[in-house]
């Protein structure tokens, strides 16, 4: 499974959500983004918020939201039936 | 428990999705609000994007997002010790 379309993305899955409090600390520290976007579907929207909100109080102080997006993609389900499921986008930049 | 600390507020909890759906279109509808916000934390924040997603594309065409806040709250867990839970808060009007 594809963790990351781009270096300035980070995809909420299913592990804990200090391993994605560490890639988007990575993607800040190592690699010297000044903005990092949070993408997550369906029920990891909470983990997205949880990681934003974790990065942006406790790590990195003086990052704010630059964008929210939410939206709805359509998903092909099992038996071709279709599904939606909401999306968030959050932009944290410095 | 508290579910509405004013009429154009809608809490999201742990009831199926569709019975806050229902919380909000009947504000919008019955009451005539023209703008409804829609607040949940924790886990409860991937419901209220499903809930505004579903009002937005499938009910009520013509609403837009107003106004999308995420924060972080501090709460006071059973033994005394502070535990900190993201919220949001999703203001939908026309």
């Amino acid at each position: 499974m594809a963790e990351r379309a781009a270096d300035n993305v980070v995809f909420i899955g299913r592990k804990p959500t200090m391993s994605y409090v560490m890639a988007v600390l990575t993607q800040l520290n190592d690699k010297g983004q000044t903005e990092i976007k949070i993408r997550a579907r369906g029920k990891a929207i909470s983990t997205a918020v949880d990681v934003a909100e974790i990065v942006k109080n406790r790590f990195v102080k003086e990052l704010v939201y630059k964008d929210i997006k939410i939206g709805t993609e359509e998903l092909e389900g099992e038996n071709k039936e279709k599904l939606n499921v909401s999306t968030i986008d959050l932009v944290l930049g410095k």
